[in-house]
């Protein structure tokens, strides 16, 4: 159950409210270094409403954020027994609809601040699928349109089947395989994107969905027409519903627990519930 | 230049006649054991009308076919210092023209002993590569015209390309980067024909083309209506004038060379010359 | 429970004999092509004085030998619905004692047919393997006591453990990540012989020990002082007390079980029961 | 030749003066988008006393410096037809010599900044190569001393061969084949040091040695005692000589170039010069 215990301003048109509740238990060996990314980012298209943090046993804390990507981190350290993290929130995102004819952009014109979004990284390896992107989307107009044909292609192709890939798995081994989870999902298409020259980054954020149980959710954006634009080849949750955590060059830059030390996670739910805009009308 | 210096059978009508002229020379550091395999086959539709064979510096040698595979070894020991090997041959072919409608087999009714080129090996994947073949093969007509298509698209897919591929490159990496050279293009099509239950193997042989420059030929093998019918995905040559000098599960199985010491290849000549029939019809 | 029914004859001195009950049961959601290595080796040091097969449902089926490898297939189609096969047998092992001494082989010396247990195979890189194995063993003393050394290296530095590994997994997976199962020790083990010139093949077989849960158990053989000698690097079973199953030169060619079909293995218990040779005077 | 062609200041005592006279040339297939990282690096323990730039065909460029590496690119299109860029510049280094009893530092007091050079990135695999690092490395007294005796076991085990490696090769790749060139040593010796907990990043550079050809330089830094702190696994040149142009997770941030578009590399000519301290001294 999520509930909050105070007024919250009224919800504006057209925007989407969304409920957090994330919950986080492990158990530990022995003293562990937790970096953990569960924060909605503040900013981007999303406002944060109101949140809380509550940590069991209580442990000093520290949160910072990174300048360039917006990404806000929680480092603590953490003593052996059992340990337990919960995030809450409240957040509003204002969602911009699409832009359907968004061109795609020279490299010449990329700037110099998203042009490392071409780059080849460990889980995204487009230096390798090359000749693979071409002879896939090659031909087709450039554009907001092939960046949807690489995620209707992606959902076809790819059998979305929950332990067919691990921590390792790329978007190479997810190109042969034709299966994985929502992050290579995002990362063939990641990978597939910069392989046309199209930056493109991963995102992972809360979605308000309930099956499959509920985990954090990895979609990505493509710069379009001079701005990022969120697509989820997964097509289970509307992008314009998921709230921003983090986003990278790939899973390594998103992921929401870096432990050092050895702990094993209990539980893992990050609910989430979206507050119908007319139920917050009547409250106001 | 190829040269025989005795009369030789006249060419039988619809028969294939090529000479082979093939020198392989190498320089050792130090006592070498070597095991070839570039004498023509006998039988598998082919005749060894005549061979010879000189290695320089004489070495005592020893040749042996394996029962199984036909293929036949050459094995010897060569000392420190230039070495060279000249295998000369005129093989007459009797190639059959494919049946167009041979159909693919059930498992149940695959022989025993055809059955194990049905398994993945270390340059086949084939258990990897089972869901795309069945996404770019599954749903066409079962049969000879399947092959065909296998065929096809790796032609048009995989980018023919010298010094794209080294001795360590599977199927796998060939179906990711789209480049290869034959035995490349030959092994992303057996591994299609395996994952799609049609048992496949190697063939490596001399081939009577001048461009790209000479060396062994890979091509392969599909188990079609109750018997191995060749097809050759590089379009390089009419598999019918292919003469056959290995068949295994992959190229470990068909190298033409296996080398136990320190030695360097400083020449490889595998010219293969195309007597017409219609000029050994004139000499009888 | 495991018993047989009617007067077996005397063991041996010096023989140890077993009982095998190996249960294998699956599910089949339509008709699936099973080809089962299952049964108990004839010859290389062990005689089969007893063996009996069910299949339930009962299903026609065929058995036949690999004259090369001497392995014994057990093949049959089997209808949707559950699936049973119980093999029992009693075995008994000639062992003989392993020769501290035995040198390696020259590879000039090395037999034609042994030859080839000198390649790399899908399991076993060992073209990739050859520096780190010279400078691991490079420069140990030939011979026996060279493979037993690759065995306690193998030992110490891979951890055993379950799950660790797939079906996918190579000893070079199994070099860099330090952990396997007993299938992984032995290839790894293979390979490092092999990049020494020394042949090796993997080994499957019932081994009589209870924990880890029984499952078929994998070692391996060199090549030494003329003939192949057994070697187990997990150091779980006396290798003189392990029934030989299958021979080969890796994993693929030794599984136990390879189906083609939508079948899901229910049960897998291959029990093994040591007779003691004085409860069996006694007998007599 | 290198020369400079106004006075240069006097150079102040242990530190050391370097010239460097970078040329690349390029044969253009059509315009391509150019990234290059050539320039010497701005403080960081060295001071650029003098710089110069050509480009030839003349063509407009901008230059620009990374926040947070510190890293300076060179962004420009560059028309079809040959291209080359000279970069010229005398810079100062004030090498500290490294405190040998330098500690490691417990995750918990790495800088926030700092850690997430124990990541695993695309060719540091500190995450694979966790067991192998703990048995080599993992026994030995922690500090300054612990990160040596990792360099040191890099140069006795990695071979330094030019052509060993290419541009998609791993340090786990490194650790199974035991070759590689400077940059797959630091590599290595990077992805050893994150595995047992020791920040480290790749450092790329001029370095005044002949042979090898003259080629960009990669080293590496390890954080120890709250800074940062060279190591040349290689021991080809001397850590306090080399000129820090790039600084990043590994090779795909210290890139020199990044090109995007139909370019080949037809020369590369970074010639670096040890200005002695004496001749200067004679000059004031």
């Amino acid at each position: 159950m999520i509930e909050t215990n105070f007024e919250l301003p009224p919800l504006v048109v057209n925007h989407v409210r969304l409920k957090i509740d994330c919950l986080l238990a492990y158990e530990l060996d022995a003293t562990c270094e937790f970096l953990f990314m569960i924060h909605a980012a503040q900013g981007m298209g999303q406002t944060v409403i109101e949140e809380t943090l509550l940590i069991e046993p209580a442990t000093p804390f520290r949160t910072y954020s990174d300048g360039q990507s917006g990404n806000r981190f929680l480092r603590l350290q953490a003593q052996a027994g059992p340990f337990k993290v919960i995030y809450r929130a409240v957040v509003d995102l204002q969602p911009e609809p699409p832009d359907l004819c968004a061109p795609e952009m020279e490299v010449h014109d990329i700037p110099d601040g998203v042009l490392h979004f071409l780059m080849p990284t460990r889980y995204c390896e487009s230096d390798q699928l090359g000749p693979a992107a071409q002879q896939l989307f090659g031909m087709l107009p450039h554009g907001y349109s092939r960046v949807q044909a690489i995620c209707d292609w992606v959902r076809c192709h790819v059998n979305y089947r929950i332990g067919s890939t691990n921590a390792g798995t790329t978007a190479r081994d997810v190109f042969v395989q034709r299966s994985g989870v929502c992050r290579d999902l995002a990362h063939l298409s990641v990978t597939f994107c910069r392989a046309l020259n199209i930056p493109a980054r991963l995102v992972c954020g809360y979605a308000p969905f309930a099956d499959p149980p509920p985990d954090f959710h990895a979609i990505f954006e493509a710069w379009l027409g001079g701005r990022w634009v969120l697509f989820d080849p997964t097509g289970m949750a509307p992008v314009e519903h998921v709230v921003r955590v983090a986003t990278g060059r790939d899973a390594k830059d998103v992921a929401f627990a870096t432990i050092y030390g050895p702990a094993r996670m209990v539980d893992i739910q990050p609910e989430v519930e979206h507050v119908q805009a007319i139920t917050l009308a009547t409250n106001t």
